[in-house]
């Protein structure tokens, strides 16, 4: 069955992100250590475009979910950093160059309409700006059999999370403290959150990858 | 090695209790859930005078560290649930009866001074009235070559994984979200924080037993 899945590296104190983000460091304070065991793997350094890597735990698992996936989400704030018109956003092309390393449909959530944009090899981008459920339902018909990858960030996560949508929530726990930033899980009170399976624990050396279900 | 250990169990979204904690109700909503796995076990049955229990994964790792401990450290909010001088805390004598379940020598970190209180079984309770590394050296002093273990809460925790006084961190993480409740990891920006090393990621059918050592 074809999942809408999301995959997310989080420190041990629940960032996904250090403090004091900026264009220059999108990822805050620290940050980058949340992605190291990643960029590390053969997988990761396939999809884009790059030699060697380690052939590990870690990269099968990359591996796995970027094969799965057929079509991305994502928010305006992971794809260019920026907010407001189009026009006014230095990063209006993202963050990835020519060749990204989606290779198939991707949806971006803005308040900013905007013709697609097609890149090579493989990945188009799709500005969507009537909602998530919206953005779920065209990557859904554009992933045919694989997978929905949501690819972030926090804000938008709890929204599917919150909205019931997600099936499956693979966290990367990666052994540090950050001490602040963006968190994965924001206070939720009053809302119906959904229930959770416990799917799968896997330690590798560098991460603890654990996966959930979404109970529907 | 003798360790100075915190077990303690998490909601995946990151709460030691849920939201509105009063009196009655001292894990706020939803948090009795965090501790259903540890309740069911045969050693924690046992070690609160009780039969029974399942006698498994959970129950073994929940043995070792009842069995590893020779003193306890805790907050005086895990003690009583109370704030302010004794005689105005209806929670004086604490949560457990006659006989609790420590069997060995506990120190509550206070502001108000108290005479100590012996209870059955082998559990006396000291009040430290001069902080955190007093309660800790005072802990070590009588728990000879066995680890001293936290109790807890989240606060007095934050204190001593922030002066680099705990040796081991044991995240017991329930497949629950809570969404709200008091965070196991609040925000310490600006904090000199430990780094950590993955030591275990043990999975049950229950919850995921995740184990890290602070890097000294």
């Amino acid at each position: 069955m074809a999942l809408f899945t999301f995959d997310i590296s989080v420190s041990l104190d629940g960032f996904v992100a250090g403090p004091d983000p900026s264009m220059e460091d999108p990822l805050g304070k620290g940050g980058e250590q949340l992605h190291d065991w990643v960029l590390a793997t053969k997988a990761w350094r396939e999809s884009h475009g790059r030699e060697g890597g380690e052939d590990n735990a870690d990269s099968e698992i990359a591996a796995r979910s970027i094969a799965d996936a057929g079509a991305t989400v994502m928010g305006r704030k992971m794809f260019s950093g920026g907010e407001g018109p189009w026009e006014g956003d230095p990063n209006s092309d993202a963050w990835w160059g020519d060749e990204p390393p989606f290779h198939h449909p991707v949806f971006v959530l803005t308040h900013h309409a905007r013709e697609p944009v097609a890149k090579d090899g493989g990945t188009t981008f799709t500005f969507v700006t009537d909602g998530i459920e919206s953005a779920f339902e065209q990557a859904r018909a554009a992933a045919g059999d694989k997978n929905v990858a949501l690819g972030g960030g926090a804000s938008v996560a709890q929204q599917y999370l919150v909205a019931g949508l997600l099936d499956e929530l693979r966290l990367h726990v990666v052994p540090v403290l950050l001490g602040g930033g963006t968190r994965l899980f924001e206070n939720h009170v009053g809302s119906d959150l959904p229930r959770l399976e416990q799917a799968a624990a896997i330690e590798s050396p560098a991460v603890t990858h654990l996966t959930y279900r979404v109970v529907k």
